[in-house]
């Protein structure tokens, strides 16, 4: 079977994705992180959880931080988020450790997406292959399967631990004096605990 | 496990789809027919082969005479198959046996296409959930997983023997005088044989 990476939060989106993936690919859960905090434990254990190898994949501060400039500038997260999720794509796409890397964009997300040009752009340049297996659920689609399959938990973004960029983030946005619960108002937050 | 019914033509995609769906639903392969020809019965081996349940969905041949005259018109057949496709989605939601309803539509397809507003408005119109397993998945990546998992024939589309709305439509299409060589260029298709 071809080596897969998928980046993973230990949330819901990117847990389903995982079980999708798992029988057709030699898997690893890749957990980004730019070293602010260790956040990416929380992940790890939502790995753990699912019996899936886990490993984190170092990002660039400097990315965060422009970021984080980014949604100070804008007053929401939305461009800031999706430069991380390209960065994340871009150095799991030259880890040189998958034939194919993977995430859990969905149907109906805003943000982050990746466009079919992008998508064989990464393809392309890299020789890789490019998978989003939630690409074609929609939000009830996907809310029943992780019903029937996985254990979360869930709670308010801001206390949750989970594995995902945005505690790191907040934790940049604040140090640089951005209004965090202006810029990432509350919303829930899942973390996957088991099967 | 919810009830889903795949539009299926035996061909390598709609039976990789079929993979990808079989560990999460109770499903079933689903051709359309329009009564023109049996062709239909080379989907329903295709899906005896792959050792999951098979019907047929009774498509309105008036739908199929407007697809030959579409693409009389336009001289291809690019507007002609999605209108059959639509048609296909429409009665497979108001079919009442499933709770789930799915395509193989690909990524990188340029026809039939189902954009997330079309999806959603399926979803809503008629109470069910639509899910495309392959929109995340790109032509290398799926010709991959094909040559790992499935056994094909492959052949020239005017004669392989394959469960597609083109067999049907082929032979309508010269029954009205069409030029069926002129709008349908000889291609590779595909028919599952086997795991």
């Amino acid at each position: 079977m071809d080596r897969a990476g998928l980046l993973y939060s230990g949330g819901k989106d990117s847990s389903l994705a995982a079980l999708l993936l798992e029988e057709f690919y030699d898997l690893t859960l890749v957990t980004g992180t730019f070293g602010v905090t260790d956040t990416w434990r929380h992940a790890r254990r939502a790995a753990e959880a699912l019996g899936i190898d886990h490993t984190q994949l170092a990002l660039d501060r400097s990315v965060a931080v422009e970021a984080v400039e980014t949604m100070r500038a804008d007053g929401y997260p939305r461009n800031g988020i999706q430069l991380v999720h390209n960065h994340a794509l871009e150095r799991l796409a030259t880890d040189q450790t998958f034939d194919v890397i993977a995430d859990g964009t969905r149907r109906d997300d805003r943000v982050p997406t990746v466009s079919r040009a992008d998508a064989q752009s990464l393809e392309d340049r890299h020789g890789v292959e490019y998978v989003a297996p939630l690409a074609g659920f929609g939000r009830s689609a996907i809310d029943t399967l992780v019903a029937r399959r996985l254990q979360i938990e869930t709670g308010p973004s801001e206390t949750l631990p989970t594995g995902d960029y945005e505690a790191e983030l907040r934790v940049l946005l604040r140090d640089r004096g951005g209004d965090v619960e202006a810029i990432f108002p509350s919303h829930v937050q899942s973390i996957t605990t088991g099967r």
